[in-house]
């Protein structure tokens, strides 16, 4: 209506209408987009090579020496430590082992006594698998061993199955069957580089689950503290808690010179606890101390898998929920690691890592072990190089099994409670939590979903929840896409949403949609339909209802849809069909390469005319205030 | 490194510059999104009010009378017809509404008989549900009555509950309890605005399970022709079935006066074959007849209804599932014409009629009813006008129930399975299989699942089957974006796929790449940022891999993204800090609305600062060459 006259010559008009329709021909007449067939090669081909051509090529070039040296390489990453490693190094890295070596040890006791297994379990478990790790990960940081929320899932699991009170010798090789079957699907998730499964448990629901595991733990030890709280070690715990409470919140924040002291503080409680009960005999009072622990290394298990029997399915079930938990925690402790240090972890390859190594555990009287995030953190600010502080740590760990678990007999029970206890905070995530919720609503639904399904029904419950939900979100989004009407920014050729806009000017007589969404299919378009229809007949009413026809041209945005199905394209004929019958004329904005292709086989192109296909919307506005200039 | 120089004055640079600093500033100070709560209102306010405040703002004009009026033409969309409804209409209708009836009579026995029900349930399901949906439907064109495959589901899901050969008194019983229970969901579904669920049966999905239940059925009719095919009526059945393909496959191509041929061609073999065997008396040669049909109107069957028993879980389950399938029918033919001829059908308000129609049927001796494709297609092409041509044939069904029941008393019971074979090719649509294959081959993938679960399973597996294919679509739709690079189109400055436009030139030194994913979160960021990484790496490579740093600004293309979630914030965070330590910069182009706000609240906005997000990728691209400049 309110057009403007042009400015322009009839010459410059036809040179430009020239440009923009040979721009249109370029869009019509790209090559055919791959199809599915060979979507589905190259999706594997980078599966199977994920650092593309590369590995082939140098393969080519060079001997078979060297070859064979770099395959070896790339299982054990630890061989392309050796060439640059040197002493300055080895003392960081040896200074790191020690002192993770100090919270190890009590750790591993404490999570053990948590998985309702005998202490030295769990210092099993901080042997052989840090060692695997050590050759084939790639994570420099990651500290290998027992944790606290797979211990839980542990003993809250196999419970069901047999009572650890009840057939101690049953339930250990149940834990021995898990952890294998754990390893066994780690490995094979790697090796068929299924790593995306570990990525449906969200960040947010992450953070939920182990919020939920951290208060069930320490609800279970503080119940065993309270029946000894008379206990003259009560202080003591609190100030372990604090310490350990600052040392994991602010890793790096706080004095690096002093990095060691909350590390090594559950060490030092229990050697303090200890001294205190053998000098005062306290066992003798009603405490509880740890007796014997069975020193030496680890013994073979291999004998005790079980892999006939009525448990066999829950122990399968068991081994895969606990896998992708441990994988979880240990992806994602070591992927935050990494990025602070800028360098890259292949999900796929610490699989495989991982699973090995639950694998070789399995064999050696080791229940399942993770990454703990609380140790990596004081691994890290122990100033660790490379993984050799997970062997020195191993060396540490071994030495104290052959010789010191003697020193351990009069360590109290309680203590031991105190060091899971202080270590649980660190799960806790408050910040993250409402940092979240102020993010995004529905990932707080997750997170929350998953705390509340651990808190109050149980660990599996949870992670089902959470994942659940965290697939509704997808869904969701699918099924209910926005849409944006488009007005023209003052001064440019940007065409941007009027909402987020507000000085952007709409073009009278047009309307520009753009659909949120990158694939228009089933479970939307009708939705996209409705609301398409519904602008229009607002804009109908905005201009006053009598004057018919105001709107007399419909610009769909298709930038954003990056795939379109059959629904998709039969609701877009439906759009036409209703929009002819309006006289209201549609054109097209930038279809991508599959959605331009297919709406060619569709013979959609055809019906609503090459001509109506633009490249940006500045050019179809153009085009339809011609059009009008010229009908008029 | 090859960037010509610019012919631009500083000037010119400066004021260029303001301008898109500017631009920034609107971007990155647009008033905030609207938050969960309002949108959760909103999207409760559209579907309670679909068509906008309009309906509250009339009341208020409007005195109570007219109000009322407005009020009850919503509910009854056939009073709006009486203001322009003429003596010419009415001929169309009539004249449609008979040759309906003629198509319907035949039909309806047919299919009681595929739904094991006495041929008389089949004329009740043709007389009250029409009736009430000619009051309540707003489709002018849909013939409701029993279909082919509503009646195959009803018997072979009612059939694992009761034999109908051993107690059909119970199997009629809860085939009422069944439609009861189906009316009640479907009435639900509208009420809740609950119409997208339908949407979950896709067009591929659709399109494989009918032909799909049109060979079961098929099948069964086949094997009972079979054991009379001495019969004489055989060529009769090839032309019905040759007459009737023609009239479905190609409705309104053919010579419109001979319309009403194959239409009345199951009627006329109807006459003729019984008029045959009353002639010859071939029953007693071994040729079934119908017998007795008992005549008069629908009996009540409310005390029929049963609301107890063992069998109350499996009726509802059946009735829910009756209900989706006869819905997503009705709305696929109600929408498919109301396209052609260009008025809106409103699915929420199509299901409460469809819901009160078959509630309304269960009460009086009626089965699951809902809109047939082939008669809703012979009712098109017979030109009717309005709903009255449903009611003309009502009309004519009553007439027939209290007169002419006993002139079907020698009808052949081959002659019915004959007419449910005429009607079955207009279900199998092979031509739209294919176009589904050639177009999308995830759909056909839907297509033949729905296709294969349905012949070789059940028809519940074919549905289940084909919602599970679909939904997977989205999932994994979801979980691999992909990325383009993009280039710039030669004297524009529209940036495009290189790919889809092989004339698309890459900057030098700037890597500009977009995310084809309108929710970058959880379950597809990581695989985002590798697919970002690995461009990265093979932009350096392509480059020479010595050249150290080549690339110097990776630009990320948002304006795709519309929503983000935690995960996909802190990978862009990875993101980042990866590519800062291999000395690349990060810039940002049109992040949408949400996106913004939320990089905001995370902080992400502070740490890559202000300056690198552009409206433009031409911008971002001027920028950072612009730095460059400056930088050497």
């Amino acid at each position: 209506m309110a057009s403007s006259p042009n400015s322009i010559t009839m010459e410059e008009l036809d040179l430009e209408r020239n440009g923009r329709a040979e721009r249109s021909q370029w869009l019509l007449h790209a090559p055919e987009p791959p199809g599915l067939v060979s979507e589905l090669m190259s999706s594997i081909r980078e599966t199977v090579f994920p650092n593309g051509n590369k590995f082939s090529s140098s393969v080519k070039k060079q001997p078979v020496s060297k070859t064979m040296i770099s395959v070896l390489k790339g299982i054990f990453p630890i061989l392309c430590l050796f060439r640059n490693y040197k002493a300055a190094k080895f003392k960081n890295d040896l200074m790191a082992g020690l002192t993770l070596a100090s919270l190890s040890i009590p750790q591993s006791i404490g999570y053990a006594n948590l998985a309702k297994l005998d202490p030295q379990f769990g210092l099993y478990t901080s042997v052989i698998p840090p060692l695997i790790y050590a050759f084939m990960g790639s994570s420099r940081e990651i500290a290998i061993g027992p944790v606290a929320v797979v211990s839980l899932l542990i003993s809250s699991m196999i419970q069901d199955v047999v009572d650890p009170s009840i057939d101690p010798t049953t339930y250990k090789k149940i834990v021995f069957t898990v952890t294998f079957f754990a390893g066994i699907f780690q490995a094979s998730f790697g090796l068929l580089r299924l790593g995306f499964l570990v990525d449906f448990l969200s960040h947010a629901a992450i953070v939920g689950f182990m919020g939920g595991a951290a208060i069930v733990i320490g609800m279970q030890q503080l119940k065993g503290l309270l029946g000894i709280s008379h206990f003259t070690t009560k202080t003591d715990i609190i100030s372990v808690l604090a310490s350990v409470w600052r040392s994991i919140h602010h890793p790096g924040r706080r004095n690096k010179k002093l990095f060691w002291l909350p590390a090594i503080a559950p060490l030092v409680s229990v050697v303090l606890s200890t001294l205190l009960v053998f000098l005062t005999r306290a066992d003798k009072h009603g405490v509880k101390i740890i007796k014997h622990i069975k020193g030496g290394l680890n013994p073979s298990s291999a004998q005790q898998l079980q892999f006939n029997g009525s448990h066999l399915g829950k122990t399968v079930k068991s081994g895969l929920i606990i896998a992708i938990v441990a994988l979880t925690e240990a992806i994602a402790v070591g992927r935050s690691f990494a990025s602070i240090k800028g360098y890259h972890i292949d999900g796929n390859k610490e699989m495989v890592a991982m699973g090995f190594m639950n694998i070789a555990g399995s064999l050696s009287s080791c229940y399942v072990a993770t990454g703990s995030f609380s140790r990596t953190a004081v691994n890290f600010s122990a100033g660790c190089e490379t993984v050799v502080s997970n062997i020195v740590m191993v060396v540490t760990v071994i030495i104290c099994l052959e010789l010191f678990t003697r020193l351990l007999y009069f360590t109290p029970v309680a203590i031991l409670a105190s060091i899971i206890l202080s270590a649980l905070p660190g799960l806790i995530d408050v910040n993250e939590a409402y940092n979240i919720w102020k993010i995004d609503k529905l990932d707080f639904l997750a997170c929350i979903g998953a705390f509340l399904g651990v808190l109050f029904a149980s660990v599996e419950v949870g992670l089902v929840v959470a994942v659940l939900l965290s697939i509704m979100k997808i869904i969701l989004n699918s099924i209910r896409p926005g849409i944006q009407t488009l007005g023209r920014l003052p001064e440019t050729e940007i065409f941007c949403n009027i909402n987020q806009y507000k000085m952007a000017i709409k073009t009278p007589g047009v309307l520009i949609i753009r659909i949120d969404t990158d694939l228009l299919c089933f479970s939307n378009a009708n939705y996209v339909r409705e609301r398409i229809m519904r602008c229009v007949s607002e804009e109908k009413e905005e201009s006053g209802g009598t004057e018919k026809g105001t709107t007399q041209a419909l610009i769909l945005d298709m930038t954003n849809l990056s795939n379109i199905d059959t629904s998709g394209i039969l609701v877009l004929q439906e759009l036409h069909k209703k929009l002819l019958s309006i006289d209201i004329e549609l054109a097209m904005v930038n279809p991508s390469w599959k959605v331009t292709h297919k709406l060619k086989l569709a013979k959609f192109i055809d019906e609503i005319s090459e001509k109506q296909i633009f490249l940006t919307v500045g050019e179809a506005v153009d085009a339809s205030r011609r059009s009008k200039i010229v009908s008029f």
